[in-house]
């Protein structure tokens, strides 16, 4: 009987000691989906000054609360990411052409509407001054900072006839497997 | 031996109760996971009266679905939400005019295309009375009967001049963090 | 003694029994939820020829790893659908109008930005060919081929004057419930 009764304690340890790993391993599985609460992924397709702004406040809001924050510009997203001016010697003639007409950089951008020639970001920039809204350069410079990860896509990288250094620094350059990755492990996915 | 016995007895239930704490504890932060299926949050930035529709549409279909549904409103966004008619005595200059300029209110938005002047929205409307759709007003007021979430984003109502009072009833205003604290337990996100 | 001692045992084994199962439950539980990593639905309501790039070409990324992709395609995004020519006899006067209005599938779709007139898609096409970059018209065939599930917005396709038949093959036809029930499980959620 002390026999059985030392197999039985042998058992009930076994059967714990294996739900015990289990219940860990799936304990560390939950914490891995509970982590996307904290991650936020965004394309920035647009160029659009209003857009970027959207997009930027969201990513300096997210730093604010703690978030990983993922942007992936694509298409127009570059033109907000570009130096205010860069050299295209030795480029190609559609391509110098594309990047004469594109706006250079955060300052240079349209609105997607109330746009009037150009008049309506400076509108806004003044209007946002006056309520001691952040700048759209200064928000793109605090998102660097805090840590947003900016991934250039490198197709459109190449299509726009751009180079990585054409756009300002801290730029990492990418596929749209690497917007996948981060979004799939995000809860907040955006296209912006 | 006995005593070992009742010791084990011991070992075995505390093991037990453990895992069943930390069993329960679990199943809990699952059902707060699983829970964000049913959510749904949106910001709503553009003013365009077909995206506009896309949004109450989705959202109406979530109510629909038993979701929770939240909206956050910015930028011409704002436009959809704004009475049909409010005093704007007493802004400044500049407000003034950025609020005259832009639709008031869901009856008076134009289309992202085919606009034409404003006689696209007039189209589409009457090609979706033939067809018995809900307008975008009824639409809107459905979502807010069944307990869709408005939130007007506090920066943008201000940058534009508006006042919350400006929009129609029952809409809260509030921050980006609002909005990313919806979004961040939801599992479908979108930008319109 | 002896028999409190198979009592003991009983307890612990029903104890572990329980636990076990419960475990296991939770366990499916989690990985439904670890499901949604792989899954990405998309609104299409953009008919522009960049957006659409941009829609199938996360389409076909997706694909490339592994995951289950869903486009819902509502309002301008069924014009990147359409059959290059369809025969419109037989609907009523401002269908035909409004379909003779919109481009006839992803041939024929201007930019939303840079179109000049219709320039800038072919503009766009010259230097994605240069580039070796697929064009929109494989792009849609290769997601279709590879399983990318497609679903027309039934409540468009009728307000636009469109049938089924005039889009290109293998679409399905649903309403929003189809989309929310997909996006519900998808961790990657976009509006294009």
């Amino acid at each position: 009987m002390e026999n059985d009764n030392i197999n039985d304690e042998a058992k009930n340890l076994t059967v714990s000691d294996d739900i015990s790993k289990k219940v860990k391993e799936l304990e560390n599985r939950i914490a891995a989906l509970e982590k996307k609460d904290d991650h936020l992924t965004m394309v920035l397709f647009s160029g659009d000054f209003d857009k970027a702004m959207a997009a930027f406040i969201i990513a300096n809001g997210g730093i604010a609360m703690d978030m990983k924050v993922t942007i992936f510009a694509t298409f127009w997203g570059l033109d907000v990411l570009k130096k205010s001016s860069f050299d295209t010697a030795g480029r190609g003639f559609l391509e110098k052409m594309v990047l004469a007409m594109r706006p250079k950089g955060s300052g240079k951008l349209g609105t997607s509407k109330m746009n009037f020639g150009g008049i309506g970001p400076k509108l806004f920039k003044f209007m946002m001054k006056r309520k001691n809204i952040e700048q759209l350069e200064s928000l793109i410079n605090m998102a660097q900072e805090y840590g947003v990860r900016i991934i250039a896509c490198q197709m459109t990288v190449d299509l726009m006839g751009l180079k990585l250094s054409d756009l300002i620094d801290g730029i990492e350059s990418g596929g749209v497997g690497a917007f996948l990755a981060s979004s799939s492990h995000s809860n907040t996915t955006l296209f912006i």
